[in-house]
């Protein structure tokens, strides 16, 4: 059974494809996410099918697996069952790869009124929230209040904040603008809040800098030791004592892994990740294996870093030594080999680090958007994918600037699809 | 002041942009929607942001027009003013362009329990309900229960009900067949409840037999004398006094006018339309027009249809007569031409009536293609459709399958876009 239909499920899937075994995909939507370009659906650049793909569409031609949609809310490892909202899983060998959840650092104010940016559902309130204060604005004669519409501050200067800040702020001045006569682009402010002294700490410090000169001249307005201490419903208070009036409050500041791998009753780190053995086993259990952002693993004395090619290097790694195990050979140990890390600021600039080497400004975006449209899966998504880029880019135009959302008329109670959170 | 972005307000405010006036367009969405195509977004053919065009983006190069996104609650005829959740509006001139709203006929239980299909929100709500309980169905031993999740009764036999009819049998044989491997399609049905003896009554006896005919090849069950009497969470009930456990029921039984006409205190039709003049202006207050399915009108003793043709048509006229009676020249009174329906069952089949000639199968449904492509508003949206639907013509794929939607952490109240209906 392997829990997660994210980059380490999917590739566990795909890795046991020809091996002996029968194989449950377990998750609690019914898509893949290409999560790197969420914040393109939130900057209403992107449609949610561009960058979603459903499990069941990925897994017809893999004959030995099946798809079971439910919300997974229990590991019985004595039993070797799985406990789920919609039923019980019993498994020989189980493969957690369920991902990792907003990270609000304690902080119940934050949890209660950010904006996280994790799954679709999220990216698409943001979407509508950012794109409904524009509306409202509209009908403010108070120009306090309206300045306070048109702000938006997105909390956490990691890749996930930067790309979303770049975006949207591209949003604003490229195609709301325009679409919006008369408004003050004086008035409309992207903030950009980072606890610590820099952004993408992950990259080299020259192509940080690169970043920040991004930012800014897209008009991000960027501030360092911003530590959020109190969300209220119209404003924010940094930990300074000084307060913000904001429209939108958007939470990049971290992930978590869930609940499930505490729930084990076994060590977990800081971020509630499970210390796994080399061989990605969890200690005591052979049987039962943990990759992606809720595995925490060092190497060469460094936590592995929650990306997707370490999730998708670890479930092949899980997927082998499954095999192994199968065939009375022993597991092997993990090794991460790091293929670098990219970001997009917008149009035009990007970064890009390959060990000691590092692109930045046209040719670092340009590395990005090829490398992004190769990554995902299906040649539709990536037509849509390039088309929707090249509609922007050419048109700064966003047609899928819709203020949406499904009705919720009589909804089945026992499916969960709000929000991509499972803590608030 | 122009209430409603649909058919007939976007055909207005078109028609006025030489006019020597200043136009503001309210509507409580942020979109223009291409509604023939809904049911296809209920079906996972087709993306929201396919359909749908952002108001503000039709307006950007009309110069003398602007949008307030408000929802409107009343118009004090007297004072010329309109009242909206936002805010208030003066008016010289008023053109009423709101649409329809779903018509429960006075049956609670499916006000309250079944689905409609009006809006985009309705639209995705019915796919996720039905993917959801096809996965739902995945979990069931019981095969009683499991036959009840695949049941899907549509209420009405109009256009949206055949055409949603055919496109979600195709969903189920085509697409989720593979989806769901060992699925035995004998337990899935697709329901076509019509109250009446006939399908389509627009249409001449040989057009709607084919399409009967096409509705069963393609699997669909269809019960005429078919009354609903009540909606129940699993089941429903006719006024014969049979019982059906279904998993969904979609409304599509018929729409009527919204609240605000009825609110001006003004004579209203049974579907709750104004009784205006042959000019389109509402009588006694001659700075009032009422178009589309709004205005109850008749000619050559038959009251209007409800169709995009006729909204637009009227809006022209009602436009042209605004700028006469702003040059001091006299109103003319509307005449309708009729360039025909269409109605498309699904892959292969469709239907075309123009005056007397009629066509049906293959022809009648390359005719519809055609005829909807060059109806969509913008380039990007043409090519949208155009993708999606070939991507299913060829591939026999729908990749817009998703359970999704926005979450609702912290909305913002004063704006709502819950649900296409006005009315619960």
């Amino acid at each position: 059974v392997v829990v997660g239909a994210g980059f380490g499920g999917i590739a566990a899937v795909r890795a046991l494809r020809r091996a002996p075994v029968e194989v449950i995909l377990v998750d609690r939507q019914n898509y893949h996410l290409f999560s790197p370009l969420l914040y393109q659906v939130a900057a209403a650049l992107l449609d949610p099918s561009a960058i979603a793909q459903p499990v069941r569409a990925l897994l017809r031609r893999i004959r030995n697996a099946r798809m079971w949609m439910a919300e997974v809310t229990h590991v019985d490892l004595e039993r070797k069952v799985l406990s789920t909202r919609q039923g019980e899983i019993e498994y020989d060998y189980l493969l957690l790869a369920a991902g990792s959840v907003t990270n609000y650092f304690g902080n119940q104010s934050a949890a209660e009124l950010a904006l996280p940016l994790k799954g679709l559902p999220d990216a698409l309130a943001v979407r509508n929230r950012i794109l409904t204060n524009f509306e409202q604005a509209r009908w403010t004669d108070d120009t306090v209040e309206r300045r306070r519409l048109l702000t938006v501050a997105i909390v956490g200067g990691g890749p996930t904040g930067v790309e979303f800040a770049g975006s949207l702020s591209e949003l604003v001045r490229n195609v709301l603008r325009k679409d919006f006569p008369g408004m003050d682009l004086g008035e409309v402010r992207v903030l950009l809040l980072e606890a610590g002294d820099s952004l993408l700490t992950a990259f080299a410090p020259r192509l940080r800098r690169a970043a920040e000169g991004a930012l800014r001249r897209k008009g991000v307005e960027i501030r360092y030791r911003a530590l959020v201490q109190q969300v209220a419903p119209e404003s924010l208070e940094l930990a300074s004592g000084e307060r913000m009036a904001v429209g939108a409050v958007v939470w990049t500041a971290g992930v978590r892994a869930p609940q499930l791998g505490a729930g084990l009753g076994l060590p977990v780190d800081r971020a509630g990740a499970v210390q796994v053995e080399p061989t990605l086993q969890l200690p005591g259990h052979p049987e039962v294996f943990v990759v992606g952002d809720m595995a925490a693993l060092e190497q060469d004395g460094r936590r592995l870093p929650m990306l997707a090619p370490v999730a998708q290097q670890e479930a092949r790694r899980a997927a082998r030594n499954i095999v192994a195990l199968e065939g009375g050979r022993p597991p092997q140990p993990f090794r991460y080999f790091d293929k670098g890390i990219m970001a997009a600021i917008g149009r035009n600039s990007g970064l890009a680090q390959v060990g000691p080497f590092g692109l930045s400004g046209f040719i670092g975006w340009a590395g990005w958007l090829f490398v992004h449209l190769l990554l995902i899966v299906s040649l539709r998504n990536r037509l849509f994918v390039f088309l929707g880029w090249t509609w922007d880019y050419l048109f700064l135009d966003r047609p899928v600037r819709l203020i949406l959302r499904a009705s919720q008329k009589a909804r089945p109670e026992k499916f969960h699809h709000d929000g991509g959170d499972v803590e608030h």
